[in-house]
């Protein structure tokens, strides 16, 4: 990662727990994360692949849940999510209307893996998460082809490219560019020390909202920019989370609505038009595809021992979208439309947080 | 229990699996229930209480939830059973118009065998269901005082009185007197037998809907009783379930919801005006209320189990409202209404089933 | 429709409210459905399209909700539903791995009709539905291609094939011959009579449990047939709701809830391996896309004439899956597989219900 | 209300939108509220009536619905609310032992002026909520009585006392004294000018946690009181939202969800031990209790008009605890427990905001 733009590195920390060695949701152990980036003139769209571990999921499934804060967005899979609780393939982010794509995509990805499919077992649930960029990228041209699914998946590795890359490529954050970002906290508990890990696709807000450290620099730099855009919020954030922390799928659940915390600390109000959703996964038990003899046993934390995982996720999805903005490189789409980078945009103005 | 008016003894069995030796939710366990029962003219209502195990309950928690199948109801305490996904208290029934004294002397029970309840630790979080006995009993008097909870909780055994008795002494199913039913199943899996208990508190439904084992006899009374009264749904289900299974809160909460397939059996439509709660507990896993140093092991079964869980469940909540049906006795209550008893009419028709 | 193999025209009413002119969904005003079947060798698989209303309904939506009664299904579109209360695009049924193909191909119908999408207004919710039809269709192979998507819609009508087409080609009922099946209300209230109409799809359930008014044809059937074929429930069943009573979305979540009633009637236990998932639409209030200058008028039923729908929409689900049984035809697929027709079956051991 | 410590007057403005007349939840036309406070040694604790108009709201009830966000709580009364999306007595607010107790009389209260309630139509949904005052009350004594909550209610009016009072009294925020607090917002749309009021009844967060405008004012007195106390969060917020914006019951469900980003502004993480519920009503149609014979007509206002319902439902939440924390006035309580006023420590330390 290019350490000089995250937000860390640059505008000190965020919250008072301390990250992960990568400060990225790939410092929970297994999971990987990998980009298709599609840049070249009205197309300005992507991929980007979450592989919660990197043993064959559909055998070995993950504890996992969902929580939509808003739900005006197109993410596919989390019926099966709720009802089941578990995770079984890679979660796979692009734009709004490619949705098909990338399930049709990892659909052939499991059934490529997984012989017995459609066999001798049933179907798999493919978990698909998106995000609007139609102004920057020609949306209705459903740029995003199953080769670039297949890719991002073939790409995941433990370093996360942040910004205007993968499914990013084309999305804004506080009306500025936005895209990929992600961070991680320590739990530490009485029993072991834990990793919450969060990587988002920021794509809402607007400029004026912007708040960083308790600080209105959204307005600031509105007063600087006086009309250069015209900004209305079509946005959305997909939130993914990832834990070795032993919960199960209630307790993930309540960990996973306190995403909203950090998020209301950026400036959101969490806007109509924005699909703001959230998907979780725990590391800590595996729950096997087949039918078992005994039941699974399953390790979950006392509930009193909640509050430092709320505290982790709050403040490591703060930093992962300020992360998103930091490291956003500005991009001109379709029909010239651009957005500067906030990165660009303070050092224009010379402005320090 | 008198053998002799439930309703297997009678007529025959529901469905096809095996119950438990008392055919009673107090097969599982630790489960045991006790009633209060007031009648005195305007007077028709009471008390049951369900006590999930016979230690402390407070200390030793055990995984529960619940399911609304209609939200008409007045229940109280599940808000923190679907956010914890634990129970701390006994289930208590009664009139809607006496929850709030229902809950008042759970209090007090729960205060006076915890003293650090308010003081070391937080509150408690007490669950009270309830149905309308309005047409049998003076409603609007409030008749239920906080010495007939308490009584009904130490009365608790594993005898469980069906019928016109504890809080459904006042209580009318398909416009016939109803009440208190219980039933039970084994559920065979190669780990183990366990049992699915059922206890319901029966008020809904309409005469004309009465369906056993596919009959409409319902229909046939109808017509042997022409004009004798004229019916009007405002009734309620409670459905209390027990399980010694091992399962998260989650998968209860599956299994719960398909006690509507053995409502629907008996031919109810789910009418506006029935509050149609489910609630349930599993007995095997305690959860201690004070923080534990390691993270607490939940066993659950494996997912493709569940299907045996599910047809238990329906079975015998079918059986258990059948039995409220058969066992109760013809009230005469306020204002002089009354409601015959489904056996007294059987006998009065000649029918059999 | 092919008159002579529906359930009525054979065997009988089902309930006692009477159905509309065409016993079908179609019966609402508007509402039209079309089908390709895909039937060769190992491809036995199709779609379905329900299409809402005639006019342009991205532009004016319809009031809208789902229910999960079951959620082991990939159904996409609902976050959005659940949110916004509203239908923008035709509903699609298929199978479930060409899940996305559907969605793909519904974005591009969309998109086609509505130039402004991704431009000057934001992107569009596809709503897509599907069960599983492995064991006579070679799901791996994907069969169903987007121009199919764009013929069923094409081929949408008010006559309505029943049985082994569109996306029902390949799925199961009770381990016989399933597929789609229709079936309507009327619900007289004193405002008006209004139609609530039911199509499903249906694929779940196991023989022994195959319940027809009240009678258990299954086991009788099972007997006959002795070792015949080995059967496991992996089943789903969707179901589509069209009325034009006039409801909020809370009103019609409430409604379509009750289709369960009608599920358990013909014998469900709502097995886990089944994805049962409802999605309904009232016709009697549009929504305009853009932004009114002033507040919208919905009308609503009071609340206390619910009762009507709730006994419709279980009577018009059972019918509609007893039609999907009964005009199903034998289906010989993937591998040899093949599954007889009920109506054959009764044919063949002279029965009659 | 005492002006010179309510927020704005002391320390400006919170967010961009206009406060109503008097920035208080009964800016909407017809809200009153009444307060009982209890303050006698180790009694500190008290009601809170809202009332949402001054008709009679069993025959004449508002839309309404509930939001949980953290159900560690025992709120009373939201099942009925979310089925049936009206409100049809006064909120009560209370001690979370006394539940039981408001419930009791707030049917008392229900039927005095109802005689039909339980006679000729069915019974009534008490809407009580808590929270957990026992550092400074005696919890366990259930100080509460039936007659204080009558009173409560007759006390309504239009001025809203704030902080240290009715249901407030024992009440913490941020582990300073906090309690009732209240603020409003008007939404300006095209076809008039609506208001979101907000009261609060505060009773969360550590202090550290505490933020105003962006400053970590918690941190810094923190540092200033060194080992004054040990903190626990072991607290809750009820926050009441009235409005007179047309929307259903899913929009307002909307608007209420969007409270949390101005809790998050205050530095909450949202901890396990509080019980978060949102209640909230709008009283633009009246939804009469008897079946009319025509549908009723529901305004609603465009979808897209939403987002100033959420900036307003935002702000004023953050004013009205800001407002219950520097309105209240220290309290000694309980064994000699105390807990000082945050406007009295800004005094002490000469501290501005």
């Amino acid at each position: 990662m290019k350490k000089q733009n995250r937000f860390r590195e640059r505008h000190g920390s965020i919250g008072e727990m301390e990250t992960g060695p990568l400060n990225s949701i790939t410092d929970v152990e297994g999971v990987t994360v990998g980009h298709v980036t599609l840049s070249d003139g009205d197309c300005q769209t992507g991929v980007t692949a979450v592989l919660p571990h990197q043993g064959n999921l559909f055998k070995e499934k993950l504890i996992a849940t969902s929580h939509v804060l808003n739900g005006f967005g197109k993410t596919m899979g989390t019926i099966q999510l709720q009802e089941l609780g578990v995770i079984e393939t890679p979660i796979l982010l692009t734009n709004t209307l490619n949705v098909g794509t990338a399930a049709d995509a990892c659909i052939e990805h499991m059934l490529a893996r997984n012989p017995e499919i459609g066999r001798t077992t049933g179907t798999v649930n493919a978990v698909i998460g998106e995000c609007n960029d139609m102004l920057l990228n020609d949306i209705r041209k459903q740029h995003v082809h199953k080769t670039h699914i297949h890719q991002a998946i073939q790409h995941a590795s433990k370093q996360v490219e942040e910004g205007s890359v993968g499914a990013g490529r084309g999305m804004l954050c506080y009306s500025l560019k936005g895209g990929i970002g992600t961070s991680s906290r320590l739990i530490p508990l009485s029993h072991g020390v834990y990793t919450m890990g969060i990587l988002v696709m920021s794509n809402f807000g607007i400029l004026r909202d912007l708040t960083i450290k308790g600080r209105s620099i959204g307005q600031e730099l509105k007063k600087k920019l006086l009309d250069e855009w015209q900004e209305k919020d079509k946005g959305s954030i997909m939130i993914i989370a990832a834990t070795d922390l032993p919960v199960t799928d209630r307790q993930l659940n309540r960990i996973l609505k306190r995403t909203v915390t950090g998020l209301s600390r950026t400036g959101s109000i969490i806007t109509h038009g924005s699909g703001e959703i959230v998907i979780g996964f725990s590391t800590a038990t595996r729950i096997p595809h087949e039918k078992t003899n005994q039941p699974i046993e399953v390790s979950m934390i006392h509930e009193e021992e909640m509050d430092e995982a709320f505290r982790a996720i709050g403040e490591a999805t703060e930093e992962a979208v300020l992360n998103s903005l930091t490291t956003a490189v500005a991009v001109k789409g379709r029909d010239g439309n651009e957005r500067p980078a906030f990165t660009d945009l303070l050092d224009r103005f010379n402005l320090s947080l």
